[in-house]
Protein backbone atom coordinates (compact mmCIF):
# COMPACT_ATOMS: atom_id res chain seq x y z
CA UNK A 1 0.00 0.00 0.00
CA UNK A 2 2.56 2.45 1.13
CA UNK A 3 4.65 1.15 -1.83
CA UNK A 4 1.92 1.73 -4.03
CA UNK A 5 1.62 5.84 -2.73
CA UNK A 6 5.57 6.44 -3.52
CA UNK A 7 5.77 4.61 -7.00
CA UNK A 8 2.59 7.05 -7.80
CA UNK A 9 4.77 10.06 -6.36
CA UNK A 10 7.61 9.12 -8.04
CA UNK A 11 5.53 8.59 -11.68
CA UNK A 12 4.37 12.17 -11.21
CA UNK A 13 7.96 13.73 -9.93
CA UNK A 14 9.83 12.11 -13.06
CA UNK A 15 7.03 13.49 -15.15
CA UNK A 16 6.47 16.75 -14.49
CA UNK A 17 11.01 17.30 -14.55
CA UNK A 18 10.34 15.39 -18.19
CA UNK A 19 8.01 17.65 -19.85
CA UNK A 20 8.73 20.83 -18.27
CA UNK A 21 12.23 21.29 -17.36
CA UNK A 22 14.73 22.76 -20.36
CA UNK A 23 18.08 23.50 -20.23
CA UNK A 24 19.38 26.86 -18.89
CA UNK A 25 16.44 27.02 -17.09
CA UNK A 26 15.61 28.90 -13.37
CA UNK A 27 13.17 26.25 -11.37
CA UNK A 28 11.64 26.53 -7.78
CA UNK A 29 12.06 23.81 -6.24
CA UNK A 30 8.88 23.00 -4.18
CA UNK A 31 8.55 21.10 -0.39
CA UNK A 32 7.21 17.59 0.84
CA UNK A 33 7.89 13.88 0.00
CA UNK A 34 6.66 13.98 -3.33
CA UNK A 35 9.12 16.50 -4.95
CA UNK A 36 12.11 14.29 -3.27
CA UNK A 37 11.48 11.95 -6.78
CA UNK A 38 11.45 15.36 -8.96
CA UNK A 39 14.39 16.73 -7.75
CA UNK A 40 16.03 13.07 -8.08
CA UNK A 41 15.26 13.50 -11.51
CA UNK A 42 17.11 16.58 -12.05
CA UNK A 43 20.06 15.05 -10.54
CA UNK A 44 19.84 12.28 -13.01
CA UNK A 45 19.72 14.47 -15.86
CA UNK A 46 22.21 16.85 -14.75
CA UNK A 47 24.42 13.46 -14.46
CA UNK A 48 23.52 12.06 -17.31
CA UNK A 49 23.07 14.52 -20.09
CA UNK A 50 24.35 17.64 -18.55
CA UNK A 51 21.10 19.13 -17.60
CA UNK A 52 21.98 22.99 -16.33
CA UNK A 53 19.78 24.53 -13.76
CA UNK A 54 19.43 27.10 -11.14
CA UNK A 55 17.17 25.77 -8.33
CA UNK A 56 15.45 28.46 -5.76
CA UNK A 57 14.24 26.97 -2.63
CA UNK A 58 10.98 26.79 -0.74
CA UNK A 59 12.49 25.64 2.44
CA UNK A 60 15.27 24.51 4.64
CA UNK A 61 13.85 20.96 3.18
CA UNK A 62 14.54 21.87 -0.39
CA UNK A 63 17.68 23.68 0.37
CA UNK A 64 18.89 20.74 1.59
CA UNK A 65 18.31 18.93 -1.48
CA UNK A 66 19.33 21.39 -3.61
CA UNK A 67 22.64 21.44 -2.14
CA UNK A 68 22.72 17.19 -1.71
CA UNK A 69 21.76 16.77 -5.31
CA UNK A 70 24.98 19.02 -6.47
CA UNK A 71 22.46 20.80 -7.67
CA UNK A 72 22.78 24.48 -8.44
CA UNK A 73 21.27 27.10 -6.08
CA UNK A 74 19.84 30.13 -6.23
CA UNK A 75 17.84 32.92 -4.46
CA UNK A 76 14.64 34.95 -5.66
CA UNK A 77 16.86 38.61 -5.09
CA UNK A 78 19.19 36.79 -7.64
CA UNK A 79 16.64 35.18 -10.18
CA UNK A 80 13.47 37.11 -9.27
CA UNK A 81 12.20 35.45 -12.22
CA UNK A 82 11.35 32.13 -12.00
CA UNK A 83 10.58 29.66 -15.38
CA UNK A 84 8.77 26.92 -13.73
CA UNK A 85 8.32 25.80 -10.31
CA UNK A 86 7.62 22.13 -9.22
CA UNK A 87 5.76 21.28 -6.19
CA UNK A 88 3.44 19.26 -4.50
CA UNK A 89 -0.21 19.83 -2.76
CA UNK A 90 -2.25 18.31 -0.13
CA UNK A 91 -5.37 18.93 -2.36
CA UNK A 92 -6.47 19.76 -5.76
CA UNK A 93 -9.66 20.96 -6.84
CA UNK A 94 -11.14 20.57 -10.22
CA UNK A 95 -10.31 24.17 -11.07
CA UNK A 96 -6.60 23.73 -9.92
CA UNK A 97 -6.69 25.65 -6.81
CA UNK A 98 -4.87 23.93 -3.84
CA UNK A 99 -4.91 23.54 -0.51
CA UNK A 100 -1.17 23.37 0.17
CA UNK A 101 1.12 23.55 3.74
CA UNK A 102 1.17 19.71 5.39
CA UNK A 103 4.45 20.30 5.64
CA UNK A 104 4.24 23.56 7.39
CA UNK A 105 6.29 25.45 3.86
CA UNK A 106 3.58 27.40 2.80
CA UNK A 107 4.97 30.41 3.19
CA UNK A 108 8.00 30.26 1.05
CA UNK A 109 6.22 28.11 -1.83
CA UNK A 110 3.61 31.30 -1.94
CA UNK A 111 6.09 33.47 -2.45
CA UNK A 112 8.36 31.28 -4.80
CA UNK A 113 5.15 30.29 -6.97
CA UNK A 114 3.91 33.57 -7.43
CA UNK A 115 7.34 34.51 -8.68
CA UNK A 116 7.03 31.81 -11.46
CA UNK A 117 6.08 31.79 -15.24
CA UNK A 118 4.18 28.28 -14.49
CA UNK A 119 3.41 26.11 -11.31
CA UNK A 120 3.38 22.52 -11.83
CA UNK A 121 2.31 20.25 -8.93
CA UNK A 122 3.39 16.43 -8.67
CA UNK A 123 1.25 14.45 -6.03
CA UNK A 124 -0.54 10.99 -5.80
CA UNK A 125 -3.63 10.05 -6.54
CA UNK A 126 -5.00 11.19 -2.89
CA UNK A 127 -4.81 14.57 -3.63
CA UNK A 128 -7.75 14.70 -6.53
CA UNK A 129 -10.62 16.12 -5.52
CA UNK A 130 -13.59 18.07 -6.85
CA UNK A 131 -13.74 20.32 -4.18
CA UNK A 132 -11.45 21.89 -1.54
CA UNK A 133 -12.03 20.20 2.15
CA UNK A 134 -13.67 17.27 0.40
CA UNK A 135 -10.87 14.96 0.70
CA UNK A 136 -8.15 16.98 2.90
CA UNK A 137 -9.52 16.68 6.76
CA UNK A 138 -7.17 18.70 7.87
CA UNK A 139 -7.90 22.29 7.41
CA UNK A 140 -6.24 24.62 5.70
CA UNK A 141 -3.04 25.42 6.78
CA UNK A 142 -2.97 29.33 8.13
CA UNK A 143 0.87 31.05 9.31
CA UNK A 144 0.06 33.45 11.97
CA UNK A 145 1.85 36.00 14.02
CA UNK A 146 2.22 33.93 17.45
CA UNK A 147 0.80 37.05 19.49
CA UNK A 148 -2.24 37.00 17.15
CA UNK A 149 -3.08 33.30 17.38
CA UNK A 150 -5.82 33.67 20.07
CA UNK A 151 -7.76 36.01 18.56
CA UNK A 152 -7.22 34.93 15.27
CA UNK A 153 -8.48 31.50 16.01
CA UNK A 154 -11.75 33.26 17.37
CA UNK A 155 -12.14 35.54 14.52
CA UNK A 156 -11.49 31.96 12.16
CA UNK A 157 -14.53 30.45 14.39
CA UNK A 158 -16.93 33.48 13.27
CA UNK A 159 -15.85 32.69 9.50
CA UNK A 160 -17.25 29.05 10.47
CA UNK A 161 -13.61 27.63 10.74
CA UNK A 162 -12.45 24.91 13.21
CA UNK A 163 -9.30 26.06 14.01
CA UNK A 164 -6.33 23.95 15.79
CA UNK A 165 -3.11 24.92 16.71
CA UNK A 166 -0.05 22.81 15.11
CA UNK A 167 1.77 21.66 17.95
CA UNK A 168 5.57 20.55 17.60
CA UNK A 169 7.13 17.12 17.50
CA UNK A 170 10.31 16.76 19.71
CA UNK A 171 9.75 20.54 20.97
CA UNK A 172 6.83 21.10 23.87
CA UNK A 173 4.19 23.91 22.55
CA UNK A 174 3.74 25.21 19.21
CA UNK A 175 5.43 24.08 16.07
CA UNK A 176 7.38 27.07 14.57
CA UNK A 177 7.74 27.63 10.80
CA UNK A 178 10.85 28.21 8.82
CA UNK A 179 9.99 32.23 9.29
CA UNK A 180 9.43 32.15 13.13
CA UNK A 181 5.78 31.63 12.81
CA UNK A 182 2.74 29.58 13.85
CA UNK A 183 0.68 27.42 12.26
CA UNK A 184 -3.14 27.39 12.09
CA UNK A 185 -4.78 24.23 10.51
CA UNK A 186 -8.29 25.53 9.97
CA UNK A 187 -11.51 22.99 8.84
CA UNK A 188 -13.70 25.01 7.27
CA UNK A 189 -15.98 21.78 5.62
CA UNK A 190 -16.21 21.88 1.96
CA UNK A 191 -14.64 25.15 0.35
CA UNK A 192 -17.29 26.28 -1.98
CA UNK A 193 -15.56 29.81 -2.89
CA UNK A 194 -11.85 29.07 -2.13
CA UNK A 195 -10.42 32.61 -3.79
CA UNK A 196 -12.91 34.83 -1.59
CA UNK A 197 -11.79 32.78 1.78
CA UNK A 198 -8.25 33.46 0.44
CA UNK A 199 -8.63 36.72 0.58
CA UNK A 200 -10.96 37.32 3.88
CA UNK A 201 -7.98 35.54 5.39
CA UNK A 202 -4.94 36.91 4.79
CA UNK A 203 -6.69 40.48 5.14
CA UNK A 204 -6.98 39.40 9.00
CA UNK A 205 -3.81 41.58 10.77
CA UNK A 206 -1.80 38.66 12.09
CA UNK A 207 -2.23 36.32 8.89
CA UNK A 208 0.96 36.18 7.30
CA UNK A 209 -0.27 33.89 4.41
CA UNK A 210 -2.59 31.23 4.08
CA UNK A 211 -2.42 27.98 2.65
CA UNK A 212 -5.04 28.33 -0.28
CA UNK A 213 -3.33 28.70 -4.01
CA UNK A 214 -5.78 29.86 -5.76
CA UNK A 215 -5.48 30.63 -9.63
CA UNK A 216 -1.79 29.66 -9.42
CA UNK A 217 -1.19 25.99 -10.53
CA UNK A 218 -0.60 25.87 -14.44
CA UNK A 219 -1.10 21.61 -14.55
CA UNK A 220 -1.02 18.86 -12.05
CA UNK A 221 0.41 15.19 -12.13
CA UNK A 222 -1.22 12.78 -10.08
CA UNK A 223 0.54 9.31 -9.81
CA UNK A 224 -2.35 6.68 -9.61
CA UNK A 225 -2.75 3.46 -7.73
CA UNK A 226 -2.32 0.67 -10.69
CA UNK A 227 0.94 2.63 -12.05
CA UNK A 228 -0.34 4.89 -14.64
CA UNK A 229 -0.35 9.09 -14.27
CA UNK A 230 -3.04 11.25 -15.23
CA UNK A 231 -2.56 14.65 -15.37
CA UNK A 232 -4.72 18.18 -15.39
CA UNK A 233 -4.15 21.27 -17.22
CA UNK A 234 -5.77 24.56 -15.84
CA UNK A 235 -8.74 26.10 -18.03
CA UNK A 236 -7.83 29.51 -19.35
CA UNK A 237 -9.98 31.59 -17.40
CA UNK B 1 10.80 74.07 17.84
CA UNK B 2 11.87 71.27 18.99
CA UNK B 3 10.07 71.70 22.86
CA UNK B 4 6.96 72.83 20.97
CA UNK B 5 6.46 69.28 19.09
CA UNK B 6 7.34 68.13 22.50
CA UNK B 7 4.51 69.89 24.59
CA UNK B 8 1.77 69.28 21.36
CA UNK B 9 2.58 65.47 21.86
CA UNK B 10 2.21 65.51 25.67
CA UNK B 11 -1.05 67.69 25.56
CA UNK B 12 -2.62 64.75 23.32
CA UNK B 13 -1.19 62.04 25.20
CA UNK B 14 -2.72 63.34 28.94
CA UNK B 15 -5.90 64.10 26.54
CA UNK B 16 -6.52 60.51 25.27
CA UNK B 17 -6.03 59.05 28.39
CA UNK B 18 -8.31 61.12 30.43
CA UNK B 19 -11.06 60.82 27.90
CA UNK B 20 -10.80 57.50 27.56
CA UNK B 21 -9.11 55.44 30.40
CA UNK B 22 -11.37 53.71 32.63
CA UNK B 23 -10.45 52.17 35.74
CA UNK B 24 -10.56 48.50 35.28
CA UNK B 25 -10.13 48.55 31.45
CA UNK B 26 -7.53 46.31 28.95
CA UNK B 27 -5.13 48.99 27.09
CA UNK B 28 -3.61 48.51 24.11
CA UNK B 29 -0.05 50.32 24.45
CA UNK B 30 1.45 51.59 21.24
CA UNK B 31 4.70 52.64 20.14
CA UNK B 32 6.85 55.45 19.75
CA UNK B 33 7.67 58.96 20.64
CA UNK B 34 4.22 60.40 21.93
CA UNK B 35 2.79 57.29 23.17
CA UNK B 36 5.46 57.67 26.03
CA UNK B 37 3.11 60.93 27.61
CA UNK B 38 0.52 58.83 27.27
CA UNK B 39 2.24 55.82 29.61
CA UNK B 40 3.16 58.22 31.67
CA UNK B 41 -0.07 59.98 32.12
CA UNK B 42 -1.15 56.54 33.43
CA UNK B 43 1.31 56.20 35.82
CA UNK B 44 0.79 58.96 37.37
CA UNK B 45 -3.02 58.40 37.74
CA UNK B 46 -2.55 54.29 39.10
CA UNK B 47 -0.19 57.11 41.76
CA UNK B 48 -2.67 59.24 42.14
CA UNK B 49 -5.71 57.92 42.19
CA UNK B 50 -5.22 53.69 42.47
CA UNK B 51 -5.91 53.52 38.78
CA UNK B 52 -5.77 49.77 37.57
CA UNK B 53 -5.39 48.64 33.90
CA UNK B 54 -4.26 46.27 32.03
CA UNK B 55 -1.55 47.14 29.41
CA UNK B 56 -0.97 44.99 26.12
CA UNK B 57 1.77 45.86 23.67
CA UNK B 58 2.94 46.48 20.49
CA UNK B 59 6.48 46.30 20.52
CA UNK B 60 9.25 45.70 22.93
CA UNK B 61 9.22 49.59 23.65
CA UNK B 62 6.18 49.82 24.89
CA UNK B 63 6.54 46.38 26.94
CA UNK B 64 9.38 48.49 28.45
CA UNK B 65 7.35 51.61 28.91
CA UNK B 66 4.74 49.81 30.93
CA UNK B 67 7.36 47.79 32.63
CA UNK B 68 9.21 50.68 33.94
CA UNK B 69 6.37 52.13 34.66
CA UNK B 70 5.02 49.77 37.02
CA UNK B 71 1.95 49.41 35.27
CA UNK B 72 0.34 45.74 34.90
CA UNK B 73 1.57 43.74 31.63
CA UNK B 74 -0.68 41.11 29.62
CA UNK B 75 -0.74 39.77 26.02
CA UNK B 76 -3.53 38.50 23.98
CA UNK B 77 -3.50 35.24 24.57
CA UNK B 78 -4.92 35.89 28.62
CA UNK B 79 -6.89 39.56 27.20
CA UNK B 80 -8.26 38.86 23.36
CA UNK B 81 -10.55 41.73 23.88
CA UNK B 82 -8.85 45.12 24.73
CA UNK B 83 -11.25 47.98 25.65
CA UNK B 84 -9.01 51.17 24.24
CA UNK B 85 -6.06 50.91 22.09
CA UNK B 86 -3.54 53.98 22.14
CA UNK B 87 -1.30 54.74 19.90
CA UNK B 88 0.38 57.24 17.56
CA UNK B 89 0.57 57.89 13.57
CA UNK B 90 2.93 58.97 10.74
CA UNK B 91 0.26 60.66 9.02
CA UNK B 92 -3.87 61.30 9.34
CA UNK B 93 -6.51 61.51 6.33
CA UNK B 94 -9.27 63.57 6.96
CA UNK B 95 -11.67 60.02 6.96
CA UNK B 96 -8.83 59.08 10.00
CA UNK B 97 -7.21 56.51 7.75
CA UNK B 98 -3.38 56.21 9.12
CA UNK B 99 -0.03 55.37 7.68
CA UNK B 100 1.74 53.73 10.58
CA UNK B 101 5.24 52.60 10.42
CA UNK B 102 7.43 55.06 10.93
CA UNK B 103 8.98 52.85 14.25
CA UNK B 104 8.99 49.68 12.64
CA UNK B 105 6.09 48.31 14.43
CA UNK B 106 3.50 47.88 12.48
CA UNK B 107 2.37 44.52 12.19
CA UNK B 108 1.95 44.24 16.23
CA UNK B 109 0.44 47.66 16.07
CA UNK B 110 -2.21 46.40 13.75
CA UNK B 111 -2.89 43.36 15.70
CA UNK B 112 -3.47 44.89 18.88
CA UNK B 113 -5.66 47.62 17.13
CA UNK B 114 -8.16 44.86 15.26
CA UNK B 115 -8.57 43.65 18.98
CA UNK B 116 -9.59 46.68 20.16
CA UNK B 117 -13.13 48.24 20.65
CA UNK B 118 -11.59 51.82 20.30
CA UNK B 119 -7.75 52.64 18.54
CA UNK B 120 -7.29 56.82 19.76
CA UNK B 121 -4.53 57.91 17.68
CA UNK B 122 -2.59 60.58 20.01
CA UNK B 123 -0.13 63.13 17.58
CA UNK B 124 1.18 66.40 17.00
CA UNK B 125 0.35 69.09 14.53
CA UNK B 126 2.15 67.47 11.42
CA UNK B 127 0.67 64.69 11.42
CA UNK B 128 -2.79 66.31 9.95
CA UNK B 129 -3.62 65.96 6.68
CA UNK B 130 -6.16 65.56 4.22
CA UNK B 131 -4.89 62.82 2.03
CA UNK B 132 -2.45 60.26 3.36
CA UNK B 133 0.91 61.06 1.45
CA UNK B 134 0.37 64.85 1.36
CA UNK B 135 2.81 65.36 4.48
CA UNK B 136 4.34 61.96 5.02
CA UNK B 137 7.25 62.24 2.08
CA UNK B 138 8.70 58.74 3.66
CA UNK B 139 6.41 56.30 2.04
CA UNK B 140 3.86 53.85 3.30
CA UNK B 141 5.82 51.39 5.71
CA UNK B 142 5.16 47.32 4.14
CA UNK B 143 6.81 44.30 6.23
CA UNK B 144 7.70 41.74 3.58
CA UNK B 145 9.50 38.45 4.60
CA UNK B 146 13.25 38.57 4.05
CA UNK B 147 13.40 36.34 0.98
CA UNK B 148 10.96 38.38 -1.39
CA UNK B 149 11.87 41.73 -1.00
CA UNK B 150 13.26 42.22 -4.54
CA UNK B 151 10.67 40.84 -6.38
CA UNK B 152 7.90 42.64 -4.10
CA UNK B 153 9.98 45.61 -5.18
CA UNK B 154 9.24 45.19 -8.47
CA UNK B 155 5.28 44.17 -8.28
CA UNK B 156 5.03 47.54 -6.07
CA UNK B 157 7.05 49.58 -8.86
CA UNK B 158 4.52 48.13 -11.01
CA UNK B 159 1.87 49.96 -9.00
CA UNK B 160 3.22 53.07 -8.97
CA UNK B 161 5.26 53.36 -6.17
CA UNK B 162 8.82 54.00 -5.33
CA UNK B 163 9.96 51.52 -2.81
CA UNK B 164 13.35 51.67 -0.84
CA UNK B 165 14.82 49.12 1.65
CA UNK B 166 14.69 50.38 5.11
CA UNK B 167 18.13 50.19 6.40
CA UNK B 168 19.43 49.55 10.20
CA UNK B 169 21.85 51.97 11.75
CA UNK B 170 24.36 50.34 14.45
CA UNK B 171 24.26 47.24 12.34
CA UNK B 172 25.05 46.55 8.36
CA UNK B 173 22.29 46.15 5.81
CA UNK B 174 18.60 45.58 6.28
CA UNK B 175 16.62 46.73 9.20
CA UNK B 176 15.26 43.75 11.18
CA UNK B 177 11.74 44.06 12.34
CA UNK B 178 10.87 42.71 16.65
CA UNK B 179 8.81 39.85 14.16
CA UNK B 180 12.29 39.07 12.24
CA UNK B 181 11.35 40.92 8.82
CA UNK B 182 12.60 43.73 6.33
CA UNK B 183 10.38 46.54 5.75
CA UNK B 184 10.10 48.49 2.66
CA UNK B 185 9.24 52.10 2.87
CA UNK B 186 6.88 52.95 -0.31
CA UNK B 187 6.50 56.16 -1.71
CA UNK B 188 3.15 56.26 -4.05
CA UNK B 189 2.80 59.83 -3.91
CA UNK B 190 -0.55 61.14 -3.27
CA UNK B 191 -2.59 58.08 -2.43
CA UNK B 192 -6.78 58.25 -3.62
CA UNK B 193 -7.81 55.29 -2.76
CA UNK B 194 -6.15 53.81 0.32
CA UNK B 195 -8.33 50.81 1.23
CA UNK B 196 -8.26 49.20 -2.26
CA UNK B 197 -4.21 50.03 -2.00
CA UNK B 198 -3.93 48.25 0.92
CA UNK B 199 -5.88 45.08 -0.25
CA UNK B 200 -3.70 45.25 -3.16
CA UNK B 201 -0.50 45.40 -1.22
CA UNK B 202 -1.81 42.60 1.77
CA UNK B 203 -2.60 40.30 -0.69
CA UNK B 204 0.87 39.37 -2.27
CA UNK B 205 2.71 36.67 -1.24
CA UNK B 206 5.70 37.63 1.26
CA UNK B 207 3.97 40.78 1.87
CA UNK B 208 2.85 40.29 5.83
CA UNK B 209 1.20 43.86 7.08
CA UNK B 210 1.37 46.97 5.60
CA UNK B 211 1.53 50.38 7.54
CA UNK B 212 -2.19 51.60 6.22
CA UNK B 213 -5.05 51.48 9.07
CA UNK B 214 -8.27 51.79 7.31
CA UNK B 215 -11.61 52.38 9.07
CA UNK B 216 -10.02 51.62 12.39
CA UNK B 217 -9.55 55.01 14.16
CA UNK B 218 -12.19 56.35 16.22
CA UNK B 219 -10.38 59.43 17.23
CA UNK B 220 -7.37 61.13 16.72
CA UNK B 221 -5.55 64.38 19.31
CA UNK B 222 -3.46 66.57 17.31
CA UNK B 223 -1.58 68.54 19.76
CA UNK B 224 -0.59 72.26 18.29
CA UNK B 225 2.14 74.34 18.16
CA UNK B 226 0.22 77.07 20.32
CA UNK B 227 -0.27 74.41 22.77
CA UNK B 228 -3.96 73.69 22.11
CA UNK B 229 -5.51 71.02 21.09
CA UNK B 230 -7.77 69.91 18.21
CA UNK B 231 -9.57 66.44 17.96
CA UNK B 232 -11.44 64.60 14.76
CA UNK B 233 -13.52 61.82 15.31
CA UNK B 234 -14.68 59.29 12.71
CA UNK B 235 -17.61 60.05 10.64
CA UNK B 236 -20.03 57.08 11.29
CA UNK B 237 -20.30 55.21 7.65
Amino acid sequence: MDNLIEMAKKKAGIAAVDEFVKDGMILGIGSGSTVVYAVNRLVERMKLDGLKVVCIPTSFQSTQLIVNGGLTLGDLSRFPNIDVDIDGADEVDENLNLIKGGGGCLLQEKIVASNSEKLIIVADYRKNSKILGEQWKKGVPIEVSPTAYIPLMKKLEKMEGSPVLRLAEMKAGPLITDNGNFILDVDFGEISDPKMLNQKIKMLPGVVETGLFIDMAEKVYFGQKDGSLISRKRSIT
